[in-house]
Formats: structure tokens, sequence, C-alpha cells
């Protein structure tokens, strides 16, 4: 008998991100069975919550230089305190801009371990041998430098997309996946990836933030990159939490 | 603004099948949205609360004739009351065996309300104008008459799978599915559904426990059969309940 910590996801941001976290996390659970040669079993699985709560927009809220814009924190503590009091160990986030709080969330309940997106997947891909990575994220992500600072840490190059291109990315993101209009999502995140490929040759691009992946999934336009989904890294982190295991890399 | 209520998701029989009915009523939410002509916002989707918990395999207790068999019981109400104290207006149990505990569940928690997957299942096929349903569903669905009270009181005639076509399902469920052979699951599902619409003619197929619809998805087999998926109309009757709109069929 395998015992289990109960974690817990902090989702809603936006929602349809959040429920592919679970099934990533559900995936990651299963496969840590496997490799111990476990029976994948309902009852095998530790107790997880979702918490899917409506959360104002994030880059929104970093972009805005007045004082009160930093709403986005107040339902994530509430939704992060209920976590916490069902008994959740460990926490992930199901979005990269939210990150920006997490240093305040962190501090606010320090007996639960916050898991921090971009902490996770620059120690993933160091230890995969990667030196080079180029960032596709919201421009909330690129301003408060969530990738930037983890990656240097790590030792690695990060290379940024250009002005216009963040633009593409922002009109995949929010006229895309968020509005359900998934063909103008592919071709957005596809001709930036493309792009990001052909100006830095072999690197890993990293999908930063939980839309991209939703809209590039099946696209065969990038089927030659080396994409790199932080979700699928973070949700392997969080299940390692859960199992007990020791934090190395996904 | 549109007002929603908080809704609760039971899940965790098994994980798989919860993390998919958080997909299914977040599609449902948006649909609703589309359908009102609002924009499609993070913001404007209700609050939701997933919970997947361990909890003892509910064919096997339903099977057991030992007065203790009901172990399913007690993690299913724990569950649903913190569902309740997160706020939840109205919750749906993500596994279609789990409702043989329906009425115990809703007479605890009488102030929420609890879906019911076959009454739902049946009003929305008896409103689409179906008079005929062939049931695939786990030994213990089968056991307690679950659809079968449902569509009759809905008055839809309900044909049933052969015992080894029964027993060919069961392995489908655990062996295929819940064990993550999804190879296995398709052949074992498919073969049961044509089998069924060769015997039953021009009848809905309704894949009566979560685990089938996941191991179908994409079977160019069953391509043209009608196959309905519980999980998807009872996810929209969630969906409707946050938005508080009238319980009409999905």
């Amino acid at each position: 008998m395998v015992v289990t910590r109960v974690v817990g996801i902090l989702g809603g941001m936006g929602p349809a991100a959040g429920a592919d976290f679970v099934r990533l996390f559900v995936e990651a659970c299963a496969g840590l069975m496997r490799a111990r040669g476990e029976p994948v079993r309902d009852q095998a699985f530790p107790e997880h919550w979702l918490a899917q709560v409506p959360v104002p927009d994030r880059t929104g809220a970093i972009d805005s230089a007045t004082p009160g814009a930093h709403q986005p924190l107040e339902p994530m503590l509430q939704a992060l305190g209920r976590l916490a009091a069902l008994g959740s160990r460990a926490v992930a986030i199901a979005c990269n801009t939210a990150h920006a709080w997490h240093g305040t969330l962190q501090a606010r309940f320090p007996h639960i371990e916050l898991l921090h997106v971009a902490r996770e997947v620059s120690a993933h891909l160091a230890a995969e041998g990667v030196r080079d990575v180029a960032l596709m994220a919201t421009e909330g992500t690129y301003r408060i430098g969530l990738y930037e600072h983890a990656m240097a840490d790590a030792g690695l190059r990060c290379h940024l997309p250009l002005a216009d291109e963040r633009r593409q990315l922002m009109r995949g993101i929010y006229d895309g996946v968020k509005a359900g209009d998934m063909a103008l999502a592919e071709a957005c995140f596809s001709e930036v990836a493309l792009q990001l490929g052909r100006r830095h040759g072999d690197v890993a691009i990293v999908m930063g933030c939980t839309e991209i992946p939703l809209g590039l999934q099946g696209s065969a336009a990038v089927g030659g990159l080396r994409l790199v989904d932080p979700a699928r890294v973070l949700a392997c982190a969080l299940a390692n939490r859960a199992y007990d295991m020791p934090s190395s890399p996904a």
C-alpha cells in the first residue's frame, strides 16, 4: 500500500487549461505507478482537488500601474486557503502568468508547498542537457520575467519573440483559445513557433501559457519543432509530491 | 453580468473520467455562453470544484452480499460534504455505478441538488424522440437497474447486452481503460457496440460507464452507430444548474 498525500490544483485561468491540467496530472500518476511496477487502480491515485474560480485577467493586472490592480490575488488567496483546508500538502497553479503572485501566495501559506512552474521547467530542461530555450508566453509573463529568471538560475539561455510575434501570441490566446476559436489559435501559435525555430535553430520552445498547448494540439505545421509543455512538467512534479517522492525534475 | 452558482463534481471513479468530466463541463459552459451571444471569458465561467477521492470499487461493493460491503458510501459522503461546504448548490457524480448510492447521498444533503445521470439521459433521449436504447455499462449498474428504471419512467425501451458481452465490457473497463490499455478497451467496447447495433437496429447506444467513451474516442469501427455519452449530457445539465437555468434536457 503506497501512502499518498493530498494535493491541490488552482485553476480557472482559464478553465479549459485547468481541466487539461487534471488530465495531465492523472496521466502522470498512472505513469509513476507503471514505472514502479504497480497496477493502475482507481484507489491508488492520490486524493486531489481542483479549484476553478473566477480570477480577474492576470496580464491586465500586471500591465496596470494603479494600486488596486493586483486584484487577481484575492480570489487566488481564497481558493488556495480552501485547498489548504481540504488537506493539500502541495498545490500547482494551472496558469503561468498567475505566478506573478507566487511569492505572496507561498508566504501566506508556508505549510503547503506551492510549486513554481518556471523553476520546475528550467530544472527539467537543464537535466535534459538543453542550453537554448525560446519562450512563447503572455505579455504579463514576459513583463515579470517569470521564465527568464528561472532559466538564468538554471544556466539556460532564454530567447524571446519579437514585439509583433508577441502580439500574435496574445491574439491566439485571447481571441483564439479563450474565445473558442481554435483555428485562429493554431494559426497564430504555429507561425510564431516556426519563426522562433528558424531564428534560433535547435532550440527547445517552451509553451509558457497554458492556452498555447491547447491551441497547438495535433498541429502538423510544428511537427519538426521541439515543443515543451510546462503544464506537463508541472503535472509530473505535482504527482511526485503526491507520492511523496523526491522533487527531481520530471 | 450573469449570476452563476457554485457547482461541484464528485470524481475519482476513475480519475481519468473525472478529469474528462471537467473538460465536458467547461465545454458545456462555453456552449451556453455562445448560445446566449455572450463572449466566452475566463471570468464568465461559474466557480466549480472537482473532488477526486479514492473510493472502493463500486461494482464490487454492489456484488457483495456482506453487510459492510457498502464501503464506497463513506468517502463519497465525506467528499460531498466538503463540496457542499465549498458552497456547491448542485453536484454531479462522475461515475454511473456510484449512483447506486445516489438516494442516500441526496437524503444526507437535502440543500444541494445531486444530479442523477440516468434521469438526465432518459429525459434528454425522450425529448429527442428516441424510443429504443441499448445500454453498455458495468455489472454493478445492471445489477441496480440504474438506467432501466429511469428509462421506463421516460417511456423508453432499454435493451441489455448478453452475458458474455457484459463480461467483455467489464474487461474493457478494468483491464482496458482503468489499467491504461486503450487498444484492449477499444476492441472490447467496439465489438459489443457493433453486436448491439446488429441486434437492435436503429438504437441509441448509451455508454453508461464513464470509462467507455474514453476507450471508444475516435474509434472508426463504431462510426455508423448512434452513441450517447451520459457524461456529456450530465455535464450540460450541471452547466445549466450553474447558470441557474431551467433543468430542461441538455
